[in-house]
């Protein structure tokens, strides 16, 4: 796609306006959506990823999605500016290659954004999906108007997300907000990473599942029994219901890891004074109204500086925000605005 | 001073060039500068500071002091654009009131600005000492050119500063690059700032001074008990010495505290992805040679992206770099530039 042909399409818009596709490209599921320049969503579209079906299955699937898309939108493809995705893993903003994905089967140096573009026909700009949904709820969401963002996801992993001064903050090699393997325990428990005393070997799904099969191993009795499969594993949604029972392991495991998800995020707060921080993610979403309070509550006790807390409002993304899509969506738009 | 008589100034000089004043105000000694957009130093001026005296003294001497450096450098005042202050402890940039100095016999909501504008003639910025010396290093230091900067501090405490796309970040409430409390060690040793676990609490010249005392009291032999007054107190300088004397307990101490001061680096990198680090502060001057080769070794090994050494340096500032006097004079520069 030259420059031409794009400002060929401009000319069927109003001037000034833009409009873009935003995808949710997930580990089971490709979600995609029309988005215009304030956030809101025009048309929708969903498939199932299929990982094991290898990477050009998974690349026609994203453009079915997004033509399907498009026509919920009642558009056709050449109305769209630019096509933004949100993809899990490391991915190069830069060349749009998603340079590993252990959530899609293993990518490895997939080069997603440029294979799209000769599908679509339209720019594509490939973000990380933690960043795409932190840019998201800082332009669309919960956090819209706020200019510094902190961004956490706790899930299997831990993801995290930067906007400062309005933009993404992507750093100096593509590599900023890795908060899931900032040390908060020297020596701590072993991480997927290798190293140790990473939150994301302290508060993420997977942290709490081993503490979990650990205490039941030691011959603890706890409701989780039942919740567990044969190999230790236990979804966040069972740990909702196990709180909801007020199971005493669970109960404790999840604390703890809330508690140390707030002394994690004063560290953040301490170093980076954003104006407000966003919790989101798979732990989050099944957990939230039992951990958010304790994660407000430890969060507000160890920052240097004390705050108000509406002056730092901790918030909770929303099921159903589609955050990374739409953030996914309005990075594409804002890089149609600086090229 | 109004916008009038500012301008008169500058009618007397070459347009597009500017001249400001940086002070470097310590808890022992003030030292004054003139420099030049660049960085250069054209005159210096040092005094005692003496807070003791109490605080009309110690602002009659910063004037005293900026009076000589201009003098020095063959100028008079009126050829000053502005003059940027670094001082120690929480400073408003905006008010130019020093809220809270310890160091200063705990100066309390002191109007520096205001005050030292009233003798000077001339437009005062105040800022943190740290902020100032992290701009320093960024703007004419080691660290000159890189855009990004994350500048660590180890002294009696840790102090932090945040260059990003070449300005200093201050954060949403001035409360940014507060390092020093970020928690490495959830529930690790009691911090000054009554917390647990913070990197100050494991890696300043106090903790230090602290776990050497420990195992003094322990009934462990080293020659550590030769250079500790009454009180248990040790100097940087005396933890220098008995680094060349290979004491073990003293090797093993400073040693950890490097370690830990890595893993710290690690977590700051892998949250922002500056371009550099920059070392400064009382303990790495007088030990840097021992502590920044183990600081590097467990920084890179920490970094959750791998990157070359080269292409994220970790500097160390030298002594005699005066980067809190020329940082200071470069935010006044900067200040005067982006009204």
């Amino acid at each position: 796609m030259g420059k031409k042909d794009k400002s060929s399409k401009k000319n069927k818009r109003n001037p000034g306006t833009s409009m873009t596709l935003g995808i949710d490209l997930g580990g089971t599921k490709i979600l995609a959506g029309v988005v215009d320049e304030h956030g809101h969503i025009l048309g929708t579209a969903k498939r199932k990823t299929r990982p094991e079906r290898g990477v050009d299955a998974v690349i026609e699937r994203i453009a079915s999605t997004a033509f399907d898309a498009v026509e919920d939108a009642g558009l056709s493809m050449d109305l769209i500016d630019a096509v933004g995705i949100g993809a899990p893993g490391v991915a190069d903003y830069n060349t749009g290659v998603i340079e590993f994905a252990p959530n899609l089967a293993n990518w490895v140096n997939v080069p997603l954004g440029p294979r799209l573009q000769n599908l679509l026909g339209t720019p594509i700009y490939v973000e990380n999906d933690v960043n795409a949904g932190t840019f998201g709820a800082a332009t669309a969401g919960v956090a819209k108007g706020f200019r510094s963002v902190v961004g956490i996801f706790p899930g299997t992993g831990i993801g995290g997300g930067l906007v400062l001064d309005g933009q993404l903050w992507r750093g100096a090699r593509n590599a900023a907000a890795e908060f899931g393997h900032m040390v908060v325990l020297i020596d701590g428990p072993l991480c997927g990473c290798g190293r140790r005393g990473c939150i994301e070997a302290l508060a993420s799904r997977s942290a709490i599942e081993r503490d979990i099969a650990g205490e039941l191993r030691g011959g603890r009795q706890s409701l989780a029994t039942e919740y567990t499969d044969s190999e230790g594993r236990i979804t966040s949604g069972a740990l909702a219901e196990l709180l909801d029972k007020k199971d005493a392991l669970v109960t404790e495991v999840v604390g703890r890891a809330a508690r140390h998800l707030g002394i994690f995020t004063a560290a953040l707060v301490n170093a980076i004074d954003p104006e407000c921080v966003v919790y989101g993610g798979g732990l989050i979403e099944a957990c939230g109204s039992f951990m958010m309070p304790i994660i407000r509550g430890a969060t507000y006790r160890y920052l240097i500086r004390p705050v108000e807390p509406e002056n730092l409002p901790i918030f909770e993304a929303m099921l159903g925000d589609n955050v990374v899509l739409v953030g996914a969506a309005m990075l594409a738009n804002a890089s149609l605005k600086t090229p």
